[in-house]
């Protein structure tokens, strides 16, 4: 007898008909023995029917107040669901985050996990009960309520697995594990049966989001196994797992592409020091996110400076970067929105060069030019202009041989 | 500079267009120098779109569950109201029931309130915040969301008003006031500037549903002044407050119809010690509330039981009152639920002689046959044909004078 976490998404608890399925599920898992705790999201088009109505009532709708309307939506399925259950014979007890004093900081919208109260959880397991908890959700330090950002019920399910020391927590979702390459793009992609959480890190911010990027995080830290599964079917899914489980590691585990990313380029930046910091730091105080920054030094001894930066936050980010650029006596600021962030991402890259080369030299083939470069340990990223991603990620993914992996090979460990 | 507390009902928030409107009310009010206090309904058309998803999950839903989903109506309202005002320059604070402490019994779906701990609404009022309190509901003893019944926001808003001291609780609806007939069925029926608590119960009682009753208690066991207004124009609404401060008391108040009543009768009920007593024993423990009760002797030294009951309640009290019948040797049971209970009310009928007789009278003379009889101190109810219902109602309000009101006899002080 083990304890679980079950998280299931929108589109899971999209309709009653749905929720019903979802219960079934719920009290399979009870009649195996095991202690399940149930997070939920809100009801597909819940959320955003609740944020329209903010945006009709004010341009700029204050940040508490949004947060304490659409919270009501995951309140909606943590009732709803606790009538299926108890009509199962099953004692469910819906909670709201102050009740199990999911506390955070003051930071509406998005805000932080700071602690979780999990003696109360533990009792009503202890009692044999199935908490159902109201994913997305806290308490700050007023009492009000806040929120973590779409998606941010699997961050709920995460802390609260790993403060109840859960033997893993299952993302219950519309896809049925992590793939090689978004099948929609790539047809011979494959599921992953395992991958570690920096992978999926870097595959998440690479464009590939199956689960909360805080709630793999939350995972990692607390060594906790997390999984994502289809709610819709019985298969396995793909286990997200410290590295150190994944006995024999492939080189790549697999290619994202983000095509939410923009370009930014200031021409002719004078070369003094400091300028650099000058430039991005008010980027940095508007909370706009600098991914990819490239440094190209001109025969004058100017520079031109390029950065990637999310496609919401371009319109920001130009005129940031415009006063940046007068400020330090840089030349023009010129943008590009139709670019497509490719990354190729594997623990196994650490002990094998040549990564980055493969990379080049089959792109090269496809007559693909690379506008810029990053890596990280276990990941390589080139920008490349948008409408050759989906042909970048097919031809990358054949040259990683993780085609291969349909037969026979999905498993890693 | 006075303390207000402000309900505004299901239609008045019906939209964010009207919520604007009743923000700019608040606003205006603010700005003549009184301090608010706003108690908030769901948005019209919300709690019964909970209530069908409700049914739709579950055969008989789990009430503390249902309560948890109704009570997001007025979540929803509650932040969209914060965020107009707070446009509007106005310091909102939304505020959900755990967070002032309106606890309540644990009977969800028709909760009572024990306590409010008005501390911290004592605090925001001081700070010169406008507290904005969702209504409806509560928090029991476990920490669950209570509520109160359809219209319940009432209920809130009177007892907020009454833990600070209000100067007057506003109850803001989509009627100007209380009238001496429903101008529905009685275009001659005028809007009374004031009345007191019992008599508004008793109007209640008799169908004039303007305001919940338990809200009405709650301010006569205040002495707190309620005003009936509507929320989309100026007019001054109807004052209800204590008896002895309506100085020169007019005879009757107002006359109501009731068509939500069936009648059930037993006959030849055997003449013996307690046997009344065990008939109505098991519809009280069911929870049936039985109004006008009927005892005819007939001939034979039985009599006929006849009592008015609920019309939602009628098959489960004719199930009761035939098994009684059984038990005791009475005959057959009958019901009709073609019925209508007139009221005439006013608190002038204590000094003054005649009104069953006038009432009796003006019926006979429309040849109206009149099946049951009921008195209270302020009240005389009379059970009649369903269909002479409108007719009893006009022919009544012009026998008892109520039609002159309107060549500027309306104040009754």
């Amino acid at each position: 007898m083990a304890l679980i976490v079950q998280k299931y998404g929108g589109t899971s608890v999209g309709s009653i008909e749905r929720m019903r399925a979802v219960a079934d599920r719920i009290a399979a898992t009870r009649a195996e023995g095991d202690d399940v705790v149930v997070v939920l999201s809100a009801m597909a088009g819940e959320t955003t029917r609740l944020v329209e109505l903010a945006s009709e009532a004010s341009k700029e709708p204050n940040a508490a107040c949004c947060d304490l309307l659409v919270s009501t939506g995951e309140q909606i399925s943590i009732a709803l669901m606790s009538m299926l259950l108890a009509d199962r014979g099953i004692e469910a007890v819906p909670l709201l985050a102050h009740q199990i004093h999911i506390h955070t900081d003051d930071n509406h919208g998005r805000a932080r996990i700071t602690k979780i109260d999990d003696d109360f959880l533990r009792e009503l397991i202890g009692q044999g009960r199935v908490p159902v908890i109201a994913g997305f959700q806290g308490v700050s330090s007023t009492g009000a309520i806040t929120t973590f950002g779409r998606g941010g019920s699997d961050v709920t399910a995460a802390a609260v697995a790993a403060a109840l020391g859960a033997r893993t927590c299952d993302i219950m979702t519309d896809v049925d594990g992590v793939y090689t390459a978004d099948p929609r793009i790539c047809e011979r992609a494959c599921k992953l049966s395992r991958i570690s959480y920096e992978e999926l890190l870097e595959l998440a911010d690479g464009g590939a989001k199956v689960v909360h990027t805080r709630a793999v995080e939350i995972a990692a830290a607390q060594r906790l196994s997390l999984r994502i599964r289809s709610s819709f079917s019985d298969e396995e899914g793909t286990w997200v797992i410290p590295e150190e489980d994944i006995m024999e590691s492939t080189l790549i585990s697999g290619i994202s592409a983000n095509l939410d990313e923009a370009k930014v380029a200031i021409r002719s930046v004078p070369d003094e020091v400091g300028v650099v910091a000058r430039i991005f730091e008010p980027l940095a105080r508007a909370g706009i996110n600098v991914d990819l920054i490239l440094q190209n030094l001109a025969d004058d001894g100017r520079h031109d400076l390029t950065f990637t930066v999310p496609k919401n936050d371009l319109k920001k980010a130009l005129a940031h970067a415009e006063g940046a650029a007068r400020v330090v006596g840089a030349g023009r600021v010129e943008a590009a929105g139709d670019i497509a962030k490719i990354s190729v991402v594997g623990i196994g890259m650490r002990s094998h060069a040549g990564v980055a080369h493969t990379m080049f030299e089959t792109l090269a083939k496809d007559n693909i030019a690379i506008q810029m470069i990053g890596t990280s340990e276990i990941k390589v990223s080139i920008v490349i202009d948008a409408k050759h991603a989906e042909l970048a990620v097919r031809t990358l993914h054949k040259a990683f041989g993780l085609e291969q992996r349909a037969d026979g090979e999905v498993s890693r460990a």
